[in-house]
């Protein structure tokens, strides 16, 4: 039995004790930088036993490191503590508990809240404030222009109903900068919300609103957190709330990614290898492709040529064959469609597939 | 996009949105009932925001449910409570706080609380008591005793030192009655533990001391809590306890089961189906055994028949084949012991296989 | 490392060693009896190397023990045989060589072969023949009277066109008496050809056409063979064979139910448990339900109690309430449909929730 | 119906279809290059239905692309055809059956053969050969002789026994040129071949002479299968001959790695990346480790500073913190031995654990 207990204590990693020695284990999540920008992996609507939620903020962090995330944003309710006759009402200790986790983790940790409103208007976030004693006020608009005074930005959060006068004064008055287009694990009015993002030029952010705690342990493409992918100058809390004002975000929500063309177009270019021809046969070409990305790629024909759809799986190179004329040179590049990468409602992301120059007997 | 979503909706069980349609999916843990006695699956060691741990008390009785436990007591540190300066110090509101959703999802909830002094002593519990408040006091013997007339039971937790004075003080006044064989995943003394619960006449008990959140969300051969099994007259807390008085109990650890013989022995035995002949060729009689339990059973053999080792997995049927000599009936029991089933310290099991009646031609 | 090792060999099942104590493991599938009858697991096409499969036929049995699967049927091409410069054509052997093995870990073994002409008419399945030696013919008619008359059983493999008048011939002759609903892992035509065995009143088979080794180790409600439940008198091959005259089957495909109402309705009655009331709190009962089946159970409520959808995924038991009016009786039973259970082309099963006898306070 | 089955079509990868557009999907083993040369994941001991295997020559290939090996050698038993009945016994033809699909997949295929006498001398592998046919003889020495005359490199596979005569007369001519120290997914004897193997200076191998097919669909730091790497100037069956020749292999084996230092140091050396800390507090130094592999790497404390173990996952980030003297600098590497890399028998590898330059404050 002795032998035995020595072997475990090998194999399995401890996860939960709060061992002198602990180890936090994080799997990275792939997604290509861009040229000039990192991609950050962001979770801006988070919360903690401050408000409703059901874990301590320390919790939080940890969780963002082993799920691959760089930055999250701690966003209790600013108006409603749900625990009050047991939890302190100081909305500005939230982050302070987690904030030495977050440096050992090297994760970027954001003061945040949410100010909870009847629909209409609803629930919006304000996130990199500076104190969030002054925001808690019946008042919306109030709430809106004082975070934003302590430099923060707003986005409206899973947008349940329309868009209202009060969300135009809020916007006219650049007290309302993004909208969460996604908002965890499902999201009905997706089409609509990324439609009103698009019409009003707001930036477009996924995130998970999470309550209880997380029993994910990695992020796969089947099963990950719904997060914001930031284009940022560089990974610091300054160049995310840069990337935020510029709008440089895109969605990745269960396997899809949802983003205007302008940063979907070159994520996507980066995101698979150009083919690898292997074999030239007769009147088939074998090709392999790799996917560089932790998200499964769906593709769908458009021109003449290739399989009529191809996935290609995160992490994973595919081999396939293209009808190709004998005699005849093979074609440089296969017009498809990205069928899980959105720039538009229902509008998917055209993208050529390069293949790659020197080419088999 | 919006079929594709439809169909997400369906196929995700939306594990942590606060939806006032929330399902929550448990996966029962199959161990046998012993005649007379139900057998529940326990942790009476548990930890929450209240003192160290890192959730609120809901979340213990959520990860009870979904993990297949039946019954768990909340036992917050009565004197060290780490978040004092943001959340409440009385220790009887903690169970009062998951109180409901226990009702709703039928986990019997026992109020407990950790007496931690330094070692030696070191740390003992106490369940079943009915007010925490009396019990924070610096002196152990007078904590235990005050447990005791409040009608709980007092146990040694993952001892770490030697059995000292106190400990016999403690066990002739009846102020303690049992040691946890087991504490977490790991557990380096096991043996040394094993060996005073015996001598001692301790009830056996082993426990998760869990803190951080429960990523777990099923209990599998493979990944499961430390817990107690009791064998209890009925599913309640009175059995429960009645049973721990008794010492009906049984340690369920990495897939090993741990517990004294008396126990132990009828438990294997309505284990495993008997073997069932399928074929008989030549010198070989092919059986098939079917493992009713969620615990993998490792053999080896005793006598000269069958095979030199047997693993038979969780829950699944296993073919296999014995010599047997041509002409001759076929024995109609295997001796063999059961290695990870734990009588006492490196002491595994003897067990009979037993081979069912007809057999085939 | 020798410690290291040693216990590996307790760890591992040593899948693939042809070892003499060899162990197979059998994880089984679950879907309820019925009232006189047995359901069996079956799949009525498969291949080998003695067609243009990729496996010798003993991989076959070993496949359907691991999966759960009661009975099979090995059905290589009869006109077709890609290896024939290196493998035998004498098809009768194919299921010979792996008899003995079937014996043993007792799986009905069938005889069967697919008679392949070019589309229309395409491929039918002949099984329990008795010699398949003579059914090698240009002539489909021939082949199909030839395979009855030696008592054999005649169905439509993965129907790629019309009915025409040679199926219509066949089947007023009595030769063609099953069709294929689903064949592999997707079936584009499944409503197509659900539509034609009702109106034909054929027999409703879903089968696996499995080529390559099969990478499943075991049955899962997320990832299984498409098989075909049979509703026999016992589990004989006999017993298959007058069942399958009978129609009494239903279709497991891709987590979906496809059959009868005469046979899916009772099969769902006995697929979960009564639900069973835990408490009730104002307007609010909590109810648990059991689902008791290898697969997921999805629900669409059609009355005005109940969550408007409900996952129950297989083999757990879910927790969920219903809204009730304070200090009346609480419903007897809430109607629903369920959503992966098929009567028909887009025709989903109706059933009715029981709500338990007794309820809690 | 028809919307889930449109949504199945995207989802699932079809895995066995014989199609048109089938697509193959491979998952590559992770382990860095050497300086001058690539590291190939190899396994020179397969066997198919043309011996005693159980699968097609084209089912190796496919497996040996989907688990992310470079080469293979098809080794089907020269002496010994169990299917001969059914199948040729031109061992020539094994190859030629597979070797489209090696080209098309750009897997490297070796010709291979299995010399098969009683123990001893036992079992030995010739790969290279041109022709199998002459070496289909009674007399080991005159095969061994005749396949090193046409090229091929002999290996004694699985040494069951000692080391006598036979292997001395074979090992002087130049006829025995490498050991299999692992063979399949355990191997008592590991200890006892890794010392011969150092001891005769033979190259060191591990394969997995598999029969049955191969369940895995990628390979897992916990569930690959035995492996040779072979570190060669460049992809191809010449230089991966080159390098058997020099003895440039390390065996991966039940996530442990085997072989001489030489190639075992530059191999760890490059397996993680340089501890980069985040963190100093107090006399506290917070670090991170990347195992870039894909084998968990476990780590031994030789030294005073770090943690006294650690666990490396693979393919994953690993934070932890060592203690530090305040006010000094901290200590630029940390003395550790690798206990999953052998050196020889019982023997890890030592190895220093580089602190990144630059340290946060």
């Amino acid at each position: 039995m002795r032998q035995f207990l020595s072997v475990l204590v090998l194999l399995c990693l401890l996860p939960w004790q709060s061992n002198v020695s602990a180890q936090e284990v994080r799997y990275e999540i792939r997604f290509p930088d861009l040229p000039g920008y990192t991609t950050l992996k962001c979770d801006f609507h988070i919360h903690t036993v401050f408000s409703d939620g059901e874990v301590w903020p320390t919790v939080r962090v940890r969780e963002a490191w082993r799920e691959g995330l760089d930055c999250i944003a701690l966003t209790d309710h600013i108006e409603h503590h749900r625990h009050a006759a047991d939890v302190s009402e100081d909305m500005n200790r939230v982050r302070e508990r987690a904030a030495d986790l977050a440096r050992q983790l090297n994760i970027l940790l954001i003061r945040g809240g949410e100010m909870t409103k009847e629909t209409p208007p609803g629930h919006f976030n304000a996130i990199f404030v500076k104190d969030l004693g002054p925001l808690n006020d019946p008042d919306l608009l109030k709430q809106a222009r004082l975070a934003t005074e302590q430099g923060g930005f707003v986005f409206w959060n899973h947008p349940w109903g329309k868009w209202t006068d009060t969300h135009e004064t809020l916007h006219r008055n650049g007290w309302l900068r993004g909208i969460e287009v996604c908002n965890g694990p499902e999201e009905p009015r997706l089409a609509n919300n990324f439609r009103i993002g698009l019409e009003k030029n707001l930036t477009l952010l996924g995130n998970s609103d999470i309550h209880p705690p997380e029993t994910r342990t990695r992020s796969t493409a089947d099963d990950h957190r719904t997060m914001t992918l930031v284009f940022a100058r560089q990974r610091s809390i300054k160049a995310v709330k840069e990337a935020l004002g510029e709008r440089r975000t895109a969605v990745w929500f269960h396997g899809q990614v949802i983003g205007r063309q302008e940063w979907l177009a070159p994520l996507f270019e980066r995101s698979i290898s150009d083919l690898r021809p292997t074999r030239r046969e007769g009147d088939r070409l074998w090709l392999t492709a790799e996917n560089l990305t932790s998200t499964d790629i769906q593709l769908e024909r458009t021109g003449r040529v290739g399989p009529p759809t191809l996935t290609l799986p995160a992490q994973a190179t595919t081999s396939f064959w293209i009808a190709v004329e004998p005699g005849r040179p093979a074609p440089s590049e296969l017009p498809y469609v990205a069928t899980n990468f959105f720039i538009g409602p229902d509008k998917p992301l055209p993208v050529k597939l390069k293949i790659a120059g020197s080419q088999p007997e």
